[in-house]
């Protein structure tokens, strides 16, 4: 190879080597109505579509066992499929999955990560229709492809978000990425003096954020009984900043967001502040809230400030306006594409 | 852990895991036509159904890259994939690729990946349409998702073979397992005497059985051609006698098949005696030759034998009568259920 051209894959990242290996790729199948580039996929059967979406979670790079219960694991990759499928505005149904297992993982400890698969399986009221069991020769590895059906043309994708509409999103944001950072804190404690007892007190909230997170199902149900259909929508899985960046590329727009719009939970800042980091930065660039981001028309305005899990944070702009938010004291900023990077 | 019960995965085996992780889940969705425990799974969707399968193939469990081009890694991946979208009688339409990468891989590596994969797209016709990227500690890891879909009540799954039904295999057998073979040989004289070059003179044939295999899509269509529904059906990625197990399990019944009827190519064989391994062994329990096998009923066997890409190797007994090979000089032994082991 000492002869070829090498070009390290952090040097483009994760959506240059997606983009650079998917942008000669042309579409067969009259029935495939979106392919690679959004959250899900979208195949047209007589009338009704599928929707599609894939993820693989890989031990060291997407979780960590010594503070992770498998079980909680199970719960968290269906959720964070689910979640996929809720951003396309989409009902989940089926999901396979695949596991890459070393013999450090007992049957006991396979079981209980299933438990936690069949749980979240009934909490979402959807199918585990398949999957592949194989060795590893490290660590755990899961695969999980979760299917959804939406009725003819009710899809949102990435690309519909127009001048004017109002950029929601849904709960409060930043919780995952404080309890990661506390779980990483009291990992580090532990190792240094094992007898120490872990600091969680009070803290079920952010850690719960991290370890056990929730699809916004309701939100996709709530809007469909609102009659209200967004113009864009993704999940919010890389910070609220970087999912900003995908919704105004694709659809060739601006935003401007407001710093005190952004919706936090209490238990959130206060450990914000404990760490010394600002908590709209957790918002902004921290990863696996799996909360949605969506746009919608003024006009729904009325509908969508009768729930009290929707914040309206901001509002989309021509494109020529950029990607702004305004602080607290008023400054305006440009927002930062920094999102959660798992090439660096 | 230590006070608790550990059973190591070996114990049990792939298909004891599978059937121990998935035997008290429930189905929740009237669309779920058939979860986990076939090639696929199948989902209605109005009257058209969708077929999907899932497989995970992981750096030194599934292929090495001292002697796979990751062009020909690519093209098998996929080839693998709709394998089993063929073993339920079924059309391939799309398919999902997740890749995890230690940064041992370069971008330049990763666009010979995909090559083979599009490659392969067009080869079968069938659409990329997503998948997902990550970082990975260590090695490669592709999952691959496949979908196809199947008019109403045509997908064939391995529960209906009754006695008396013909059993048919597809091509030849024994290829992949000798290509295997033939490469290990040529890596260990390459680790002690690395200016030695690989002999691989007139070995075209099983090595590309193993670096290059083809879903047998075309038996597919040909069966749809003569109006032939087996069976029963399923693909041959661990040996015949393995996959002969699993068909006589699931529809209850028993088997004989006649060791000479299952079909060798000529190269094949010649590499088996210079290995000293009895080709019929190979057939019985190498993996990965993709060919299908199939059971149909007896009324079917004059449009069976216009194909010279099919062969009839036996037949469909009572579940009492046990499964049995007559060999050569015509004694009967019982087929050993010894298939290809992942967790050996």
């Amino acid at each position: 190879m000492s002869q070829q051209e090498r070009t390290e894959v952090n040097q483009i990242g994760e959506f240059g080597l997606i983009e650079h290996l998917t942008k000669n790729f042309e579409i067969r199948k009259a029935g495939t109505l979106l392919a690679v580039g959004d959250d899900a996929a979208v195949i047209d059967h007589f009338g009704r579509q599928t929707v599609v979406t894939t993820e693989l979670f890989i031990e060291g790079v997407h979780f960590d066992l010594t503070y992770t219960p498998l079980k909680h694991l199970g719960y968290k990759i269906v959720s964070a499929s689910i979640s996929d499928i809720c951003a396309m505005n989409a009902d989940p149904a089926q999901i396979t999955v695949s596991i890459g297992i070393s013999n450090r993982f007992s049957v006991e400890a396979l079981t209980e990560l299933y438990d936690g698969i069949y749980y979240a399986c009934e909490h979402y009221d959807i199918d585990l229709i398949g999957g592949d069991t194989t060795s590893a020769p490290q660590g755990l590895i899961i695969s999980v492809t979760a299917l959804g059906e939406v009725s003819p043309d009710k899809f949102v994708t990435r690309k519909g978000a127009q001048q004017g509409d109002l950029i929601c999103v849904s709960g409060e944001l930043g919780g995952a990425y404080l309890g990661l950072q506390l779980l990483e804190r009291e990992k580090k404690i532990f190792m240094e003096s094992p007898g120490v007892q872990p600091d969680l007190d009070n803290r079920a909230y952010v850690v719960g954020r991290l370890l056990k997170p929730e699809a916004r199902l309701d939100i996709v149900e709530w809007l469909a009984a609102q009659e209200i259909v967004p113009t864009a929508m993704m999940d919010i899985s890389d910070g609220l900043s970087s999912e900003l960046f995908h919704i105004c590329k694709d659809s060739a727009v601006g935003c401007t967001i407001y710093e005190d719009k952004i919706p936090f939970h209490d238990e959130m800042r206060e450990v914000a502040y404990t760490f010394e980091i600002d908590p709209t930065a957790c918002a902004l660039s921290g990863g696996e809230d799996y909360e949605l981001l969506f746009t919608v028309k003024q006009e729904d305005y009325d509908k969508i400030r009768l729930s009290e899990k929707i914040s309206v944070v901001g509002y989309i702009t021509e494109a020529g306006e950029g990607k702004k938010i305004i602080t607290r004291k008023g400054n305006v900023h440009d927002l930062q594409a920094q999102g959660w990077q798992h090439f660096n």
